[in-house]
């Protein structure tokens, strides 16, 4: 999960709705660990129960958000943009400001399948549907409800369809 | 927990031991995700139900050991020595090559309380009872006994105490 | 100088154009090392003799293109797209896919000037004249010809104007 | 270059002679880019007219020492000091403590050629002579005059018999 760390309302509410919802399908939720979006999907994630991780730039354990089970503090900057895409089988990318366009550009470097929230600005909503470069065949998917981001997520990691909630 | 990827018979014994230990304790156990020392930590780990964390230097999801719940393959490296030893509370090093030396050195440099096992060679023998350099006031703790290091731990870290295992 | 490792004929005559150019006005440049238009805007300026620098992903002194006078072979995989903007007074985008993306991103959230190349596609194209998000108030400044991109550094960067071509 | 930032005055005397004999064989000197050890070696160098140039664990351009060529701030902490060995032919210890000595387990893993100088203490003088582990069948060369490194690093570097000093 990627996104602002100064999100709004809307894209706060977004985010806390798709945590319990990876959580309810028994997902592992990996971000950034900050605030904003980052905070959102890891309380919502974490209300279901779900293992919430947080990848920080810093070096300090105590600076993830208080929805973390476990706080990785790379020590690397926003060199760790990379390492938060690459620990993910999917990447899901709500709003966003410039660093969140650095993941989308890593996932799409690194293969990694992307979906993008239309609905609450950002660079998700700017690159929903879109190609980044002509490596990849596939687009950036474009997602507008929970329904969609459901159904997505089910046909990408099918392994999903085996989880009891 | 850091140690060699290729580890004798006696560290593996060692480090499985200690995987166990911690487990009980309640812990989180993260180490660098390969073979040797880092799998046989992460499987004692895991035959008692705890987390176990492998931040890989690769970028490839599926080069971690099997025993890892979640794998953070950073992409960064050997570089990524220095997230792993962030990452934790307390480092324990169990035998060790270069590999080790470097995050024995990070964790000295990153002020993390730092245990070095004595029996099995490698820089953590090596350097068990020693100070880096003059910036801390303590020492490289050395355990030769999981129960030495059950009371060391014990001590470093009071929350333990309140776990039911 | 940031641009794709497989470059057009148009964008790989424009890099080198720009290499000489900067070369002309002074500047030590750097790339990220590779092929494409990393390797023609090296090749550019060293023919003016100015000095060549190329941060690489990888962790080879020998994969550095053939242009380069010093090679910093990092390790640290395509998380070095952040340290690339980082060492730059200003950073100069010639058409690009993700990883390109990538580094305009960096550029942006780390505060670097950002000129973008119009004309020969790739992100720079579609990113110039933008603004990545509101944590700025200039925009990324489109050039689409030579003199107006020796204008736009002789702008930002007075220094220049003090060198003897 | 690798040695510490805090050195003493005989430490930094040594490394000011290095510097200078470095300049004076044609090379170009990497360091930290910071102070101590690593500001020595740079001024040294850079009276002789060779290209200094210091990769630096922060952001900050501004924040490398003043006698530095050029600046990569890497923004990745020291993590960086990976990427530090990784840019050399051969690694120069001279001192040091903690930082110092996670450069020299990268350099030994890496499979660079270091040397290190005895007579100023630290990990330097501490390892000189040494195998930090059984993966490489040379040792960490010991060196205690100018004479000796010079020696020494005309045989590991043979191009350096080509230059005109």
């Amino acid at each position: 999960m990627i996104g602002n760390s100064h999100a709004s309302p809307e894209a706060a509410a977004v985010a806390e709705d798709v945590g319990r919802l990876l959580g309810r399908l028994g997902c592992v939720v990996i971000s950034g660990g900050g605030t904003g979006v980052m905070e959102a999907v890891s309380r919502g994630a974490s209300q279901t129960g779900a293992l919430t991780i947080g990848i920080l730039p810093g070096d300090q354990l105590a600076h993830g958000n208080p929805w973390l089970d476990v706080v990785i503090p790379t020590g690397i900057g926003y060199a760790r943009n990379s390492a938060n895409v690459l620990a993910a089988d999917v990447v899901i990318a709500i709003g966003g400001s410039s660093g969140t366009l650095s993941e989308i550009a890593y996932a799409w470097l690194y293969d990694k399948p992307v979906i993008a929230w239309a609905g609450v600005g950002g660079w998700s909503e700017r690159l929903a549907g879109d190609q980044l470069d002509d490596r990849r065949a596939d687009r950036i998917e474009r997602v507008a409800t929970l329904a969609d981001l459901e159904g997505l997520l089910r046909r990408l990691l099918p392994q999903l369809n085996h989880h009891e909630a």
